[in-house]
């Protein structure tokens, strides 16, 4: 199993500030998954594999398709205190779920 | 309330691997975390702060320092798959707490 999260490499976040937008992703993601697949995910070691996109309307179309594969997933929207205006979209976490349907929705990316 | 979580400067981690090592050291020290203060730390939108530590011994010093103010903590290991050797000690989470309590513990760490 793992987690993937998508992360806006077109933003120019710093490296605080990115990794800070992928732990609040995955959380988030995490808070959305079945006990026993978080609990399998974890025994597992929660790998988390983290890949870049450009753009908002990227990760809004790969949150569509991890609905459509029925997949946990989370949306993040910045408040907006440092760096980025209110409500910026910086990352999408998909996942913990088995690596082939998290594949199907994030494995054409490229890591961040 | 909010989480700081310090991350290790001097291993020339790149970007991804570091939020990767960020997320998990949210996630283990929010499952160490009571009901309550998880939820009033989501319901005033999971504040995180990323900081700086360098080596393994300041980060053994700081989760010792959480553990005597009673702060939720976790340390985290590397599996090593990529980039890092394996069981490299490379971030540590604390809380969710109150703002006060997380800077007794973190609160002389720069901003990464």
């Amino acid at each position: 199993m793992k987690q993937t999260i998508v992360a806006r490499a077109d933003l120019g976040m710093g490296q605080g500030k990115l990794a800070a937008q992928v732990a609040h992703a995955s959380l988030s993601a995490y808070e959305e998954t079945g006990t026993k697949a978080r609990k399998r995910w974890k025994g597992e070691g929660q790998k988390k594999v983290v890949v870049k996109a450009n753009g908002e309307s990227e990760l809004f179309d790969l949150a569509e398709k991890a609905r459509a594969e029925g997949v946990p997933h989370a949306i993040i929207r910045d408040a907006g205190h440092t760096q980025l205006d209110p409500g910026t979209v910086t990352a999408l976490a998909v996942g913990p779920a088995d690596d082939d349907i998290v594949d199907k929705v994030t494995g054409h990316l490229s890591l961040y």
